[in-house]
């Protein structure tokens, strides 16, 4: 039975949780135990927060989430409709339970998926993926751990430049997240979510030990570290110069890669 | 005589020189016919206009531009304080000559110089090397023709919003340009100026087959060369994800390279 699973949850005394301090705790739980703990949070997100985003039970071995092998008594309740063929294209199936305010960090994923809200409602803001230098990313995921902040303006002016897409959840809507998009899911409520990926891209292209698709594809993740190679040339140079081949680094990427220059 | 001295000149109708599409012949004449013409064009600057950059002798043999050796009659005339040290960090001193009006296409040099204005006046425009993203630049020059169009606002808006630091040259003023700095030069009258380069850094970084001093330094040519490499890995992916990956690398540029985040 689905309800006596063992999960391993995040819990919070903050609604924004934040990566980097790290404001959150691993506990293994029930399933049972958690439905309990998230629906009684109270509706103002303060006290006890649980958020469960089931990683499978083996996401070392590098096999994702996957709700029919995950919870067999509980997949046949979920049913999507068709979205990408063939079905082998398909990576994982994600259960996600959340207490009341809950927000999970802005960042991106490499497939692309849908979010399927099940049971109460979700506040989903996006950006697309051209909005990358806005974002103050490190690595996948957004350091502005609070998208609404007031003083995001001081400190980190770029996103709020940049345009939002915002969206409101209810039980049975399914959300879009193209690949690369990113993406800020904040609980209204108690909340259940089933999130499905799928890899739209030729096979080769994804890191086959990634069990999140979250890991970049392997053509970026090469590029990246090559880039990393690049930049060590320059660390004789004084910083001026330094700074100024950075520079034209930059704009040949801008004229070279981009679909529209900076 | 130098005024006997047979020397390679830019002839055009056009004050703003176009290296694109270029809107200039060349011409070998004397250094007689060349002051006897460059003198006599009109203020206007219309009908033909001369221009020497004086490149020595024997440019493609990686020797530069010495007056002393190029001119040795003349050059007992020019003496020019000990701007650097030691003596032998000189690298070429070049003669220009200029009808009223011409304008040299903006640029950058890879080494430190300064610019005597010996006769005639001239209007010097510069801008710090971290416009370069501003500046729209094909290798180490700018494509904004004439810095001073009305429609730049529309065709280069990023061009009209870099900070310009403007001077007046009159005869017997120096201007130290500092390497990678770009300049705008334009004659005001007929002139003749003298442009005297030095290497401000270690031997080690200037590319030694460089007769111009704007071969960029060998450390910033050789990572821009593999950044090619770089941006090679990213071509089989989609237009989208390619773009993504691009503006993912300009931020870690700007990270790890800038003096100040973009």
């Amino acid at each position: 039975m689905y309800i006596l699973a063992e999960v391993r949850i995040h819990v919070t005394k903050y609604p924004n949780m934040d990566f980097r301090k790290k404001n959150f705790a691993y506990e293994t739980t029930s399933m049972h135990k958690l439905l309990d703990r998230a629906s009684s949070s109270t509706e103002e997100g303060v006290g006890e927060l649980c958020y469960l985003r089931h990683a499978g039970y083996d996401p070392r071995s590098g096999s994702p989430a996957n709700l029919e092998s995950d919870f067999p008594d509980l997949a046949p309740d979920f049913c999507l409709p068709e979205l990408f063929e063939p079905p082998s294209r398909f990576f994982s199936s994600v259960l996600r339970v959340s207490s009341p305010k809950v927000r999970v960090w802005t960042h991106y994923d490499v497939l692309d998926n849908v979010y399927a809200q099940v049971v109460g409602r979700k506040k989903a803001v996006m950006w697309a993926p051209d909005e990358a230098l806005n974002m103050y990313l490190e690595g996948d995921k957004s350091v502005v751990v609070d998208i609404d902040a007031e003083d995001n303006a001081n400190r980190f002016p770029k996103f709020c430049r940049a345009q939002r897409h915002v969206g409101d959840l209810e039980p049975g809507d399914l959300l879009f997240i193209p690949s690369m998009w990113f993406h800020n899911m904040t609980a209204v409520d108690f909340g259940v979510a089933v999130n499905v990926f799928w890899r739209n891209l030729d096979a080769g292209v994804y890191d086959g030990k990634d069990a999140y698709g979250n890991r970049d594809l392997l053509q970026g993740a090469k590029g990246l570290r090559m880039l990393d190679n690049v930049m060590r040339q320059l660390d004789s140079l004084p910083e001026e110069i330094r700074d100024f081949y950075g520079r034209m680094m930059i704009a040949r990427i801008s004229k070279k890669v981009l679909s529209k220059p900076l």
